[in-house]
């Protein structure tokens, strides 16, 4: 059955291996059948991975043909030759395909600054491309895992005035997940037909909401891009403000689902929590108070032990946020407030133990002034993520 | 023997047990026997416990005679009732003491949000009061301390042109250590005599490359502050130039002593780092740089495995500093230089995994542009972190 990247009509892909990963297929092809609308998102991290400087300039004209990725490997660090390599995959992908070279983009992940055995790797894109399938999301998405737990796809199928149109994604964590763009390899598809610049502020809109509000560790990836192509495979046209507003929500609803997924399959993910943060005055100062929250190591080690240490999150927002002091802040754990305009108030202190033992957690703090809320999902940070991170080169 | 606080002639020290820590004395007093200048830093968090507000208020006059410190609760995100109890930590103290309640300082560490057992606090500054000692100095590290694994004491004789003096100090750790004034509660002791203004300069100019330039979790407490008191019993003034320098760098090397046993005895610290960078252009870039790798988690982690995995480095470093892609930077882990403009360079892989098995590690990255050079001293981040921030509440 068509997943992921291939539930839209006009999408195949496919999957190889060039012995980048210790197991299992690292080169993924996705591939639209007509020419297809693209926007993309990429990391603001300085030290950019070669294949997001390519993807960069290729994605300049509005429209794409194919995706080529790899796992493994990040490219990143690579100088030179990291461009010529992740030129290769480009070439080697179009011409694999019969595409011109610029309807290629190209995506890495994996280690920082070794070279890509890029003999390998085109080797591998032509095999994958003598085997494309509407049915090969599963496949590719499969192949773009790093430390993931478990392929993250995603669809959904949406009815507009002129038609019903499917979008569909995958996505890669596990880690160096912030919310700082785009967080992650994503690629999302449709078989509606978008306008470029429309697609390019439908795709950034989303991403605000998704993947710009997790955290598994605050890091800020070297490869991060998030890729959007729509095909308008269906014959329906997303044009008119409400079905432009339709089609938005569900491309975010996509977006949020596979954002969500890598918090989930954060590294040592135990724990998840939605933390809302309310007033402020301004979406600024929300946003840097709810990611000082989530990228806390003392309040992450508090919601992996189960113990409702709010404290800990007052020192967050409180050193987060220049001003003048007392900061008067109320706080609330699974709707229990703990704190009133800055002093802690009365409270069932058992029944705020046994409720953050479960699996989601929901954390609320509300500052003075009004009309800013902000929304951020992150996850705890756990002996296995340590594990993870002491004991493999990632 | 007079350690730490007590090593300058003319102050005592004593602590005593107030029940708010599971086991030890939780109450220390400071006493000079005579008038003293006196100098504060205070953390920057907004959310900053009541006795850093009635320190700051109090030490505005610039002189002390006494400190009273208590561990086990912070007295922090108390209300009304928490600055009561700081006021009557001030004024048990000066009752004790026969001293002005103006010429009391009072810090509190240890769990936000709980209010102190205020009675028992009295009673404990009383006992302490009739036990004061000029070889109390241990005996009151000892009581301020929470998680740490030792009790931090530094001490240092310095020869001036008029004759030698003593500086002594004592600091506790061990988590919610971040670079940003003053990261942790310190006391520092000298029988100089300092005028007020110069004593708070040079306290700021030692605190700007000590405790201000180390990292445990990234985390500023609600609670910091640093405190210098001279009280001039050595009949020695700090006074000329070439005096004040002499005197300055000798406050500096007791205040780096004292952080960087802050970081040694970090919870769960198995490796430390001296990070420096150069370059940059300015201070403050290199500062953010240097911050940037220190506090993140996957470079922390990557330390405590033994991996000498600089792709975290350039990482945190990229995702740190705005500007233009890409991010041309050098990159030397103990000496051995595996990356230059961005890009890796060749390097014995097998030297450089044996050289970052250590328990004291080097790192550099040098960034384009001049004049600027910035260290930070920072621990790793090991499952014995967590454990202790999982289980405890702290």
């Amino acid at each position: 059955v068509a997943v992921g990247v291939c539930y839209p009509a006009g999408f195949a892909a496919a999957a190889a291996g060039a012995g980048m990963k210790p197991a299992g297929d690292d080169v993924a092809l996705l591939v639209s059948d007509r020419p297809a609308a693209a926007a993309g998102v990429f990391t603001r991290n300085r030290v950019a991975a070669a294949p997001v400087l390519v993807s960069r300039a290729q994605i300049a004209g509005g429209s794409a043909r194919a995706v080529v990725t790899n796992s493994g490997l990040a490219n990143a660090c690579t100088g030179r030759r990291g461009l010529d390599d992740a030129w290769s995959m480009v070439a080697a992908t179009a011409d694999a395909l019969g595409l011109p070279a610029g309807q290629v983009l190209v995506a890495s992940t994996g280690v920082i600054g070794r070279p890509l055995p890029i003999d390998d790797v085109t080797a591998a894109i032509a095999a994958a491309a003598g085997r494309l399938d509407p049915d090969g999301g599963a496949a590719a998405a499969e192949a773009i895992r790093t430390t993931d737990a478990f392929a993250k796809t995603a669809a959904i199928e949406v009815e507009l005035s002129a038609g019903s149109v499917r979008i569909g994604g995958m996505a890669k964590g596990a880690g160096m997940i912030r919310p700082d763009m785009a967080t992650t390899l994503a690629q999302i598809t449709t078989d509606a037909a978008v306008a470029p610049d429309a697609l390019s502020a439908l795709l950034r809109a989303a991403i605000d909401v998704s993947f710009n509000a997790i955290s598994v560790d605050g890091c800020t990836s070297t490869n991060d891009c998030v890729f959007a192509l729509a095909n308008g495979a269906s014959g329906t046209t997303v044009a008119g403000e409400e079905d432009v507003q339709t089609f938005g929500r569900a491309l975010t609803a996509v977006a949020s689902d596979l954002a969500r997924q890598v918090v989930r399959d954060g590294e040592g993910t135990t724990r998840v929590c939605t933390f809302t943060v309310t007033g402020a005055g301004d979406d600024r100062a929300a946003r840097t108070a709810a990611r000082a929250v989530a990228e806390n190591v003392l309040v992450k080690c508090a919601m992996h032990g189960g113990d409702p240490n709010w404290g800990r999150i007052v020192q967050a927002v409180g050193g987060a946020l220049p001003g003048p002091v007392p900061l008067a802040l109320d706080v609330s754990i699974e709707g229990i407030q703990v704190c009133s305009a800055g002093a802690a108030i009365p409270h069932d202190e058992h029944a705020l133990e046994a409720a953050v033992q479960g699996p989601e957690l929901e954390y609320e703090v509300t500052l003075a002034g009004s009309g800013a809320e902000t929304e951020v999902f992150f996850s705890d940070l756990s002996y296995e993520y340590v594990r993870v991170n002491a004991e493999y080169t990632t």
